[in-house]
């Protein structure tokens, strides 16, 4: 009645297939809704940012010569010239002995090479101010091309923009950008004992919780969730879901069913698809064992396990990856862990790596992370994590009091 | 010239206003739509999760006394029932001495208290398995209710949706949820200076960054940001945009402008409006002392500084949680800081908190935080950010080799 898994791979294994899939296309976009999008150019700035010499203080314009050697006791005397109107070129010089009232963000004249702190000065008369201390040149100084300069290489395609990259992208000019489409995947939940949500369930029966949880993490990686429904265990129907599915999105994630012998369901689906192969068959991890994934012409198509914990823990070590590849992005989103001190011996099995889900707290000043009990069956015990600790390969288990890297789930 | 800040005042001082503004409406949506909104309502289980004692093995429903005492020496003798079909209640009972097949997510049947492993057994014949293994009662089983009972509280009002409570919702068969509609952000930039990113820079003049930094920053925390464009210096057209805006969204942020005296300018706009009073005027922090917080009726509406990174570390310390309170959410976002360890020292001036830009990497499998250099009117040093380290208000400097907590960014 049981059959073995085939290929049981490593993560490590799994992953080397993700840069043989292809990115989605692009599109142009403009500056606006390009939140979270992965750029499909390189941005270089059309011009020196800033392009003028500008000052990073309120205060006085002044070559830093005249006022070496200021101090309380024996105070420079600057002449003042004017004031600098913002947004335009001075239209006169700073000599020695000179200076120019300056806000933040203005330009110094020609001859001026710092900016003397409005705190360190005293007026005089309306056109002689006291200096108490010296600055030296470029203080408190943005300069010519100090920011970016012209053409240089700003931000390279396959960077995701956040806030400042948007912030650096309308420095640069530009507008409208060219970014990849958000990858379309498409989210197929099976099963007998699996009813929609609006439905009561009769005994035995349960409500679909992986379209839910799956469609939440596709968003969360800057995808489009394409939901295809609950299919029975039925082979022709699952045949037509996924082929209607591939279709009409760029990846395939079927979760469950969890019928006798489903998982070689699925797969037997997945080899009568046209032109399709299979990648992996079960992953060395825990939970998410029993999981496919394949080839179908340029897409991945994924069986998932039903348990809704153990799909979402896929997903997010396996699956994401994917996803942020056909998505453009080059290299794997920069996200760190959060190192925490475990409350508590956690047991792992050597020859797979073990996701614990964890609950972070602060005591007494200290991190700690905080093992969730619960089968992973129960969606609750995710609701109640923070992030997953992995305890690796050839780990026996961790101690009560060990610092674990914990990522936020 | 220079005028004093009046009211200087903490993190902790300025956020404390943070209640005293009231949430937003609510709207009721799809469970769909749900990803990253902010529930109001508090949730309930209408059924029991499971509504039946659910196997989460492949193997057989057995009564465990029926196993104690079996090994590969002394094997138990169990006679099959039948298979247990998925979604439906079985129609055998199991005394002792029997067994039924059962996938993962079946129901037990009744007299039936575990399951064993199918990697555990043998099949003998049509009708009987040898059996190699004791099992526990209740052993690969979750119990009628083991994930959240009827009518038990499941998620509080207040509770930002991650994809596993949209899992939570779904189970416990609501498929439109009350939640808070998404806060609108005004967002004005102000400054002679500043032009739109499509136009050409003259010299003194510089594209306008924090619309689009602080339009990405109002996305990640949840609200929907509105922009007014740019507005020059003119308190006329200020007071003008304010009002617009302050009619039209839940609270504004205005930026810069950096003119000479800019400050007090956008202090004297805000006390030109009806029924506003200015709550902060100065924050003790490096970059963004020059923060301001009024209340205006009842909507927050700030000036923040112009120097795009400096607005945006006052966004993320200080912005971000009154955001948070007008989504309806109760209590801040569950973030929690990457450990790493400084590379350089760090010089600070007491009696202000200064936040550091640090590049995060992984050096011979230790984290460490790599201050950036440069000045906080450069955009630049937030794109190489990964986050920031906040240094105490009593702390003189970081030493080199120091951990340090960082925020990502």
């Amino acid at each position: 009645m049981m059959k073995e898994f085939f290929n049981v791979d490593t993560i490590e294994g799994v992953l080397s297939n993700a840069p043989t899939f292809s990115p989605v296309q692009t599109e142009t976009v403009p500056l606006a809704e390009c939140q979270g999008r992965v750029l499909a150019e390189n941005i270089t700035s059309d011009i020196d940012i800033p392009d003028f010499q500008r000052s990073t203080m309120d205060g006085y314009a002044v070559n830093a010569a005249s006022t070496f050697g200021a101090s309380e006791a024996n105070p420079a005397y600057l002449s003042i010239q004017g004031q600098i109107p913002m947004g335009v070129r001075p239209h006169f010089t700073i000599g020695p002995g000179q200076a120019a009232r300056i806000a933040t963000g203005g330009m110094l004249p020609e001859g001026a090479d710092s900016v003397m702190m409005i705190e360190h000065t005293e007026t005089l008369d309306e056109t002689t101010i006291e200096v108490y201390k010296s600055v030296a040149p470029g203080q408190y100084v943005i300069e010519k091309g100090e920011d970016i300069h012209h053409a240089e290489a700003a931000i390279d395609a396959g960077t995701r923009i956040r806030p400042q990259e948007a912030g650096l992208i309308a420095a640069c000019g530009i507008a409208d950008i060219q970014v990849y489409k958000r990858p379309m995947i498409g989210i197929i939940s099976t099963g007998d004992e699996v009813i929609a949500v609006d439905q009561v369930p009769e005994t035995g029966q349960i409500r679909d919780i992986n379209t839910q949880t799956l469609s939440g993490q596709v968003i969360s990686a800057g995808g489009v969730p394409v939901t295809f429904g609950i299919v029975k265990d039925n082979r022709d129907e699952l045949i037509e879901s996924c082929r209607r599915a591939l279709e009409l999105t760029d990846m395939v994630l079927i979760s469950g069913g969890s019928s006798v012998g489903a998982r070689d369901f699925t797969v037997e689906v997945l080899e009568l698809l046209p032109d399709t192969e299979i990648l992996a068959h079960g992953i060395s991890i825990s939970p998410g064992k029993p999981t496919i994934l394949a080839r179908s012409s340029t897409k991945a198509i994924w069986g998932l396990p039903g348990h809704a914990a153990s799909a979402m823990v896929v997903f997010d070590v396996v699956v994401r990856p994917f996803i942020e590849q056909i998505a453009g992005q080059k290299g794997p989103t920069r996200r760190f862990p959060v190192t925490a001190t475990l409350t508590r011996n956690l047991p792992s099995a050597q020859g797979r790596v073990d996701f614990v889900r964890v609950r972070l707290d602060r005591k007494n000043g200290t991190l700690v992370a905080d093992p969730i009990l619960g089968k992973s069956g129960l969606i609750r015990t995710m609701v109640k994590a923070d992030g997953l600790v992995a305890i690796g390969m050839n780990t026996e288990g961790l101690e009560k009091g060990s610092p674990v890297e914990v990522m936020p789930i």
